[in-house]
């Protein structure tokens, strides 16, 4: 008998109440009755985003919501600039370049955020840019990009900071307004606790100015078309209601815990998982810049992380993500977004120091454990 | 945002898919449809009681069927024995007096087995006595009492061997028909991992004979009734219907995964427990002949261990049982049985320990759960 455990970073679990939410019969979209509900979900969004723009959703997952940021505000030829520090910031050049944009990479080491004066000299030498796109958690590495500088340096000119925020948004405070992004995205199976199938997106004013002479072609992702139909409280196409009637009880769920403690518990939860990597003599992937998102461990070298990853799967239900590319088979990402708390944690590390153990690599069990409840205590209640 | 771990010895965790089953439209009970499920649901309890009799199905609590075990086999005035080593043996002799049986006590000290030899000397001593009423689990102390060493003694006498087995069939072997068990009663929510509404109980060859000549009063507990409704393929009353279907999915579960696997899997987790306990250097209730259903184990004298066990479910999300009576404050009880992995053991124990340290025990963190980790790593695959 094997319990499932996922711990990946998306899609996570599901709430018994927004499945509950989600198992309610279905309704007709062209209804006051999923109007109202639609129209309660876009508050919530909207806080959720720290945004006074609308935030619209398209039945997609978060790269549709990418392509979307691209079509709606660029032109054939546009010169973006592109930050690549890993698969999902190499995912933008790949989106840019499918539809025509002349993008430019800043390459940036995995495990590393991107440097804001080296994006500054990019910006100062190539005037032409038009859009800096960037993940403000970049999920393959395990690091974050400091996007509170980068929208400082993107505002001052006619640039627009297009942010990823698929592992971010309800992980860690990324006020859109504030800072000033002018593109936030995210998608429904990351920190909203909803399975896969929805994406959102909001842009600010000079986004929504720049989308009114972007000249890319689109259709089914026509963010003006969303628009639109948001003011009459629907949406332009045929919207995911189920996924919706769970949206509604999900953001419920964040607002009665509150946005800032929602950022704690994540914050705490990837501490405590650092302090057990620490604890087993791990090397953190992304030891700078570290996202509350996810935890990246670089597994022992006897150990090939690709099967250790899926004997944890497999053997003992616990499912962490293992590495892309050049990490492949030599890093574990342990998750801590949406629905987790202290004993996801706990489970993940202990499963994680067992299988070590199996694979040979002599930890002392219940060490990354102890370091990580050490970790953990500050949060109790007395 | 807390989880809930429910790991108090019943009601249990429900599985999803026990839940699924249960969440299917309601079906009538008088119908062919319902008589196949009811069909199948008696096969497989006859596999889990390991007997060849009937196993009748009542719309009630475990006591419900205790009950139904005095009046169906008992006329007024009727000598029996009780076995008392806890709550539950104190409860055979509550319903024996409200019966106007004539109980006599074994009294057992908590957190032991009764020793079969004083009940041999008893059984000797009174030769009217017609019954002998046993928990083969005592879920108050978290002890097992000998079931075989006792069949043994009634089997060869005119003793009718009555055993409460709600928190031990499905937990450990207790093989009806083998050892010549004369009654064995348990409930839906303990290892059949369902929610508390379904008793079971099966009578031996001697036991109905037993029950045509009994003349205390009954009539929604009466077994000849149920009997006879069971060869219909139905039962006399109204069934708990969506439990049933239920049923037939838990019973299902436990026959994939094999009873002596869901044994193996109780005694390991519970063997886990007790070397989590020694590792923190607490005493076992139960030392000599602990239950795999749960373990007792004695907070230290310092500790408050119904505030700590408070504590646990409203800070922590994490439910244990407390002591009961004499034991009050003084232990936590924890749970294997059922729907229980690994995970949930590990869990128990960690929240365990850091809450001892909130409650101001230095424990060290990690100790416990890694002395587990320890003794589970055997039943990991290679």
């Amino acid at each position: 008998m094997i319990k499932n455990y996922l711990l990946a970073p998306g899609p996570t679990p599901v709430p018994p109440r927004v499945a509950l939410a989600m198992a309610q019969p279905i309704i007709h979209h062209r209804t006051p009755q999923f109007s109202r509900i639609f129209a309660e979900a876009q508050h919530g969004l909207k806080r959720l985003f720290q945004t006074e723009q609308d935030v619209l959703m398209l039945a997609a997952s978060g790269t549709g919501a990418m392509e979307s940021a691209i079509t709606n505000l660029f032109s054939p030829g546009d010169e973006v600039l592109v930050i690549n520090g890993g698969k999902f910031g190499e995912r933008w050049g790949k989106i840019a370049t499918a539809y025509g944009l002349t993008p430019t990479e800043v390459r940036v080491p995995w495990g590393a955020g991107v440097r804001v004066d080296e994006v500054r000299a990019v910006l100062d030498r190539q005037p032409g840019i038009r859009g800096v796109c960037v993940q403000a958690s970049e999920t393959s590495t395990a690091a974050v990009h400091p996007i509170e500088d980068l929208a400082a340096l993107t505002r001052e000119r006619d640039v627009l900071l297009i942010v990823d925020g698929i592992t971010a948004v309800g992980v860690f405070d990324l006020p859109m307004d504030r800072w000033g992004i002018d593109v936030l995205i995210t998608g429904s199976q990351k920190a909203l606790m909803l399975p896969p199938g929805l994406a959102f997106i909001a842009l600010s004013e000079r986004a929504w100015e720049r989308s009114a002479t972007a000249r890319l072609p689109r259709f089914y992702f026509d963010l003006a078309r969303e628009r639109a139909a948001l003011a009459q409280h629907t949406s332009a196409w045929t919207p995911a209601i189920s996924l919706v009637l769970g949206l509604r009880e999900s953001l419920a769920m964040l607002f009665e815990e509150g946005l800032p403690r929602v950022f704690d518990r994540h914050a705490r939860l990837a501490a405590a998982t650092r302090a057990a990597g620490r604890a087993l003599g791990l090397q953190l992937v992304a030891p700078e810049v570290p996202s509350p998102a996810l935890t990246g461990l670089y597994t022992p070298s006897t150990v090939d992380g690709g099967k250790l990853v899926a004997y944890l799967r497999d053997c003992m239900g616990v499912t962490f993500a293992g590495g892309q590319d050049h990490l492949k088979g030599k890093i574990v990402r342990i998750a801590h977004l949406g629905y987790m708390g202290v004993f996801d944690t706990l489970t993940a590390i202990a499963a994680f120091e067992m299988a070590l153990r199996r694979f040979g690599h002599n930890v002392p069990l219940g060490c990354g454990v102890g370091a990580a409840q050490e970790a953990l205590m500050a949060a109790l209640p007395e």
